[in-house]
């Protein structure tokens, strides 16, 4: 019997499975620093142990997509080494302030199957949920991928589409114990726009781009232990569909979140993933960019000082936003240069 | 109106003004490895907190040009984002040591305006200081960009070009509290050589050579949170005068002081930078090279077991240093070779 | 007289010297953190300070390797830096585990010399040993070298050659003080197979492959402090044997045996390496894939929850392992494929 895993098919998932993922992650200041080395962030809560302090928080917390990274990574052994396409996400949110020192890890529930037609891939939805040392949950979301099958005759047991929302209800956000923000400083923020600044419907072009090396993504996902074998084997990609090794969708995240700085630099917390695609697949080479669209503006319950914003993240590959590109001209699918479409949700001093 | 940053054009800046940047930052472990894999530094007094407690230090330092590195980033998006070249350096000091879990920030002031003859264009003087969480200066210099106008016919108030010294004093240096060499082992550091060994005009070929990927300089590049467009975003600069993303200026410095260390190796801590020009830009795949020559010799007041040496560091690209590459032919421009000028001051046992 | 390091030459060595290696280096969690995103290691132990205390550990220790790397590095500059090639190890074993805080340093003792018959190079055999601050040996091995004459007609004091132990014995294992399987979690540490479940000649194909790129053997051979010039200088290399920039071989053996994890999920800890050698050169660009073959299953004196397992380790490039690849058609020289044979010895729980 092999010793090596082969990963789960899709007749090899059931309704209400929990998976218990391995390799528990100690958070550490050098994934911090590697962190603003792969993506430039500015975020000063993210940044400055002082500036944290001063707004209530015991130090300088990871930037929140470190975390969900972290918790993402383990999922793919048991989730999506088999998996053709990674299709969307939605009911994120953040809990619990990652600090250096906190360990994670990742518990997975299987909430959907349905299979494909063609009876050759199926698509699995997990709800992940990732815990710190204290069994607090730090970041929670649904994904769900398209599976092969290892064998197209296998029957599937049971067939669930999960009833999904729109967008975390504003009361389901997690607002951390202690945060205040009477000591909030614009000046070293970098921004002096305040929640009460900006209005449903607005747009932002980031200006910013940002071009991706092999080397980066590569240790960024390394970083993550994401072990999904595309990233990183150019001997079998070069033989593959695009002939390339294919960045992790994270990792534009990542980078359009860093690029968001620049318009929306008091957008310090992320508190829900509401929703989101990689519309088209990038490679090593190309540059992102990325524009903003103020979805809804949120009132937190009993907070005066605080607001939440819902918004819409674009992130492109080798096309500026000046003109905020999102659908092609059929009006429904995504315009070429679109590689990532999230819908989320940030906290912002008022 | 526009929630980016689209930072100050020439017209923009006043004599006197003071600017406190953005974006403080808490240096960590994690930074100081990524300095190491990205510049190879083997000072021991950085890489070693055992041999930095043996000569009076509470632990290992970062690298002085790391905190240059940091302090100077956060000065990027309010003076030089419209800068069409960084013109030099001068009065240059370092202060305080900085360890892992400082928080450093800066104050600019501006000291100097002096529009060209061209109208498009100016130059701006500052003094930046980067102070660490007590208030204790840790690096200051003076710095000339520059900078686009965004209006040719802005009238510019008030100009003044600054009185700048040819160095620092060597009564301004700053020696960090509780130094004390007894303690300071050769064989540990690398080097036999101390600062009675080194002669005024006497030039070291440092030997080593190091290529840069596009990877390493981005990532160092935004370690330091620096936002300068022309690093990062090929799409736009592969449109523009070279064609390739430019190298931050300061990623030769780190480089060139790392090799530096064979022939250098108890130049154990950086107290001025003198002046500095980047003589001619750097693009991935250029090969590092670089050399020294003894300027001055500078006895430490009160200090019989340390002195100074005023170093002149030259890096260049893709030539070897055998022959001291430096001026051209005409005696006056840079040898084409020659990326780097650097004129500074360095603490070394004797 | 020269201020920087040429290096050692053949005759330069005497038998029984002691060579006391500089650059003293305080590991940090910034150096895990590269080490992961280098490599993408997913042993628990190193992962998680949680996992790691639930078996006795009082932290996660540093992967055995990072260890391996620092101290190794720090003897290129004394030992090979004029070397021709690396010929291989013996011998070698792993002491107290390394934490982030320790501060590593190497001495080396001359147990060979050999001059080659054609008189311009030589065979050096060093004994190095890596301590810790507390004098606590963390990894000690032996290694040959073939290093250039400066002087083709000096002649060489004292020759031999020593007796080199086949592998490291049972009884000099070093099992980790306060080290308790009681608690180890398989499901965490992401593999259902322990030392029972292996069969000496099994051979496993870790399946995944990794592409090298440069920035990244770059960063990792600097991290370490290895100052050998064929890994970083493409102005020299491109000139020189093989046109290109050769990767330092312990990368291979960082990749290698973090590939496999996927079949030996279990093997937490390396105790010894009895034998290696690196069989061909690699470049940027290489895909690296892995396969291993278990030579010896080894009862720990006193342990009934640890074994210890002696493992073939092979890397190849760009060949997927799934046929083993190892010896040439003539039985003799290596597969033009593979580049790296590795002896060493893992402790397992049962």
């Amino acid at each position: 019997m092999t010793k090596t895993n082969s990963g789960n098919f899709f007749e090899d998932f059931r309704l209400g499975q929990v998976i218990n993922h391995a390799t528990p992650r100690t958070v550490t200041s050098g994934d911090v620093a590697l962190y603003t080395a792969l993506y430039g962030s500015r975020f000063a809560v993210n940044s400055s142990a002082e500036f944290a302090r001063k707004i209530g928080l015991q130090s300088a917390p990871v930037d929140d997509l470190l975390a969900f990274h972290v918790v993402f990574g383990k999922t793919v052994p048991d989730v999506s080494l088999n998996a053709v396409a990674n299709l969307g996400y939605a009911a994120g949110r953040f809990g619990a302030p990652v600090y250096p020192g906190d360990t994670l890890t990742t518990v997975s529930t299987v909430i959907g199957l349905k299979e494909n037609s063609n009876k050759q891939t199926g698509v699995v939805y997990v709800r992940s949920s990732g815990t710190n040392q204290r069994g607090e949950m730090v970041v929670e979301y649904v994904r769900w991928v398209m599976v092969r099958k290892r064998d197209v005759n296998a029957v599937v047991a049971e067939e669930k589409v999960p009833d999904l929302p729109a967008a975390v209800a504003a009361a389901d956000l997690i607002i951390p114990e202690g945060l205040g923000l009477g000591g909030y400083d614009d000046t070293l923020a970098g921004s002096p726009h305040r929640w009460g600044d900006y209005a449903v419907g607005e747009k932002i072009d980031h200006v910013d781009g940002m071009t991706i090396e092999e080397a980066e993504h590569m240790m960024a996902t390394r970083l993550w232990q994401n072990t999904a074998k595309v990233h990183f084997n150019q001997y079998t990609e070069g033989q593959g569909r695009f002939g390339r090794r294919l960045i992790y969708g994270g990792h534009i995240i990542s980078l359009a979140r860093a690029l968001s700085f620049n318009g929306l630099g008091n957008a310090f917390k992320l508190v829900a993933i509401n929703g989101g695609r990689h519309a088209n697949p990038t490679f090593a080479g190309d540059t992102i960019h990325a524009w903003s669209e103020v979805l809804e503006k949120i009132e937190v319950p009993g907070r005066s000082n605080l607001g939440a914003l819902r918004l819409r993240l674009v992130a492109t590959k080798n096309q500026p936003c000046a003109a905020f590109p999102f659908k092609a001209e059929n009006g429904k699918d995504f315009d070429a240069s679109v590689v990532l479409d999230l819908d989320y949700t940030v906290l912002m001093p008022r």
